[in-house]
């Protein structure tokens, strides 16, 4: 009862009964004929779970997602857009996000409220409503199964990804194959919790709602919550999850064993789409997991871990192979948790920096070798305790500043 | 009574009874022949107080300032190297900090425990302690009371900084002149509170050590302690303020109203030196003044200003001269203090840029203008109450990266 893991999958449509279509909008500027809007339905009704953004300001589809799933309907899937993220868009972006949704169901001729509705790219823009809503009725035609509409799709939602982000987890239930498949978009203004992130999830088992939730949140403070790439938290970060029963599996009816499968299917999922997304993070040259252990608390290792992650001089430092201890250690430091300078442990790798706040300077040829590797590791352990927090960074680059002068 | 500013002034030796010396040690590395040490002296006895970092990890010169200034014996000067900070050096760092103290007491022929110490430069080195004795010798026989020795000495802290900084405040009470002197240094890992910055302000008033922490410590919080760089609060930041009483002033004995004056004479250097280490941090283009007001108190208005001026995607959109206001919310919003964006006003200088949410696009070209100016100013008014934070921070810009890649 292993799970199979497919990396780089089709995407969404791997899932039984979910049919996807990707259009070009010219959501960005007319006549790009860039794929930006992608349609995702499944006939079969489906029990949906949700994570959005903590930022304050949250964009106009983050909240009428929250309306819909709060009316507690079955769902059919959802629309999606890149090019304009439709936050700080006042009423009239409310309006027309609960247009897009609208003009979903009424285009597959399904129930009302029953597409959810997610944007992505430059914030405080009106969207092109009525491109979109021609667009909406267009993918609705074309909806499909095969893996090549699902690649589409998986296209449509980027922004300054370079590629692509797919994966697909199944596992067998009692001669039944249960299909997790999934799609993300990620790149900048990226540390979750959550970012210009969005992920989809898509799976042919049936489970109630209060199970999809526990799982998601659970897997996402894992792996989507544990990543930065530039520390700036967005507005419209969203995870999805949709569960149509296709498969025959009903995770309300099966032992735990079957919702633990489940559950690992769906971190699975969640761990690869979050390390492709720092991977694919603007500009960057290098991915660094990041292990705080030790600390009195999770809490406490969690601010370290970020301390390090969002410093610009640790990045900096990364991205010129420099193997600068100093910089790691202030910014530990600066989290303000009560660290105790004399009781540090760090590696690079498994090779020794510090040990009880002392260097070990006799390993510097082997640290330089460490932080020339595209991905390596970093470790501190406290010694004060059990709390312990993984995160993924990624360096800084001239070329993420010279992106990002402008849009 | 008004106060009379002197911007860029010589120095430390404004301050009548202080004397200085400033010496080429080889602290980076054999036969650079740069200054990298100071003496500062006072022969007639001083109080003093000081103001550190918070950071967890604290520079053995940090640790061994606090162990003098708890005697609350009576003080005679410090000595400050840079180009090596003596951080996470364990004991033996602390031993080399007591024993610089140790040697400008005796090299000046005043008691132990009389001199304060303070380092900046790289972590995690062991300091040439010959090298660094011998010149404390050289230094303290050179001591020199005229500008040119206090020029030298505001030259001798530097690291990564392309000019002194200095500046001094005078008053008249009943006849006499007060003056408060000062020099500083920053560049980079600077979000005080403190950074690897080191400021010092002698005065010839004479003033308890109650007031002088008090007026130190609140003039540190409205002025170093709101300027950011790069985000990085570092293990030797270091602000000392010594009084000796040469004026003929004490403000033990004096109406309010001269204490008033002098806090503000404090203030006035504070505010100065901060500006000029903002406006040299590292390979920055640009200075920004965020403010953020109508917060529901000062530690919200706090949070969201450092928010916007910490983003890695506000500080590049500064440094292309982009007025993209949509990164300013987002950061704005995810410092999470409940932030109700259909309340938010936000003005570039006095120009409209959010009314109640609302983006005011009829400004753009003016709002162009702005954003390429070397220095402007960004208000948020939140609505929600009292809570008002001013911050000074600085662009982002490919320079940085390329300097910090390495050491």
């Amino acid at each position: 009862m292993a799970i199979e893991f497919i990396n780089d999958s089709a995407g969404l449509g791997d899932a039984i009964g979910f049919t996807t279509a990707a259009v070009a909008a010219d959501i960005r500027e007319k006549g790009t004929d860039r794929l930006d809007l992608t349609l995702v339905c499944s006939t079969p009704p489906c029990t949906g779970a949700g994570v959005f953004t903590r930022n304050d300001v949250k964009a106009a589809p983050v909240r009428v997602c929250r309306e819909i799933l709060d009316t507690g309907k079955p769902l059919h899937g959802f629309v999606a857009n890149s090019g304009n993220a439709n936050a700080c868009t006042g009423e009239q972006g409310l309006d027309d996000a609960r247009a897009m949704a609208d003009r979903a169901a009424a285009a597959t001729q399904l129930p009302h409220n029953s597409f959810l509705v997610c944007s992505t790219g430059r914030i405080g823009r009106a969207l092109p409503m009525p491109r979109i809503l021609a667009r909406i009725d267009q993918a609705a035609a074309a909806l499909a199964a095969g893996p090549e509409a699902s690649r589409k799709s998986a296209e449509a939602i980027l922004t300054s990804d370079t590629r692509p982000k797919t994966c697909t987890a199944r596992f067998t239930w009692q001669g039944r194959t249960v299909t997790v498949a999934a799609m993300a978009k990620g790149a900048g203004m990226i540390q979750p919790n959550m970012a210009t992130m969005l992920a989809f999830l898509c799976t042919d088992a049936a489970a109630p709602v209060a199970l999809l939730h526990t799982v998601l949140a659970g897997a996402t403070h894992r792996t989507f919550n544990a990543i930065t790439v530039d520390g700036d938290m967005s507005t419209n970060d969203t995870v999805l999850l949709l569960a149509n029963g296709a498969s025959g599996v009903n995770l309300a009816a099966t032992p735990a064993e079957a919702r633990a499968l489940f559950a690992e299917a769906i971190e699975q999922v969640c761990a690869c789409l979050a390390e492709k997304i720092v991977g694919d993070g603007e500009k960057i040259s290098k991915v660094v997991e990041i292990i705080v252990r030790g600390a009195r608390d999770e809490a406490a290792a969690e601010r370290i871990a970020r301390a390090i992650g969002n410093s610009l001089l640790v990045k900096s430092s990364w991205y010129g192979e420099d193997p600068n201890w100093g910089r790691v250690i202030d910014a530990a430091g600066y989290a303000r948790t009560g660290l105790v300078e004399e009781k540090v442990d760090m590696f690079y790798d498994e090779t020794p920096v510090l040990d009880h706040g002392i260097a070990q300077n006799q390993h510097l040829a082997r640290w330089k070798e460490i932080v020339k590797q595209p991905r390596f590791r970093i470790t501190l352990d406290l010694r004060l305790g059990e709390g312990m927090f993984r995160l993924l960074a990624s360096d800084l680059t001239e070329g993420y500043v010279n992106y990002n002068k402008s849009e």
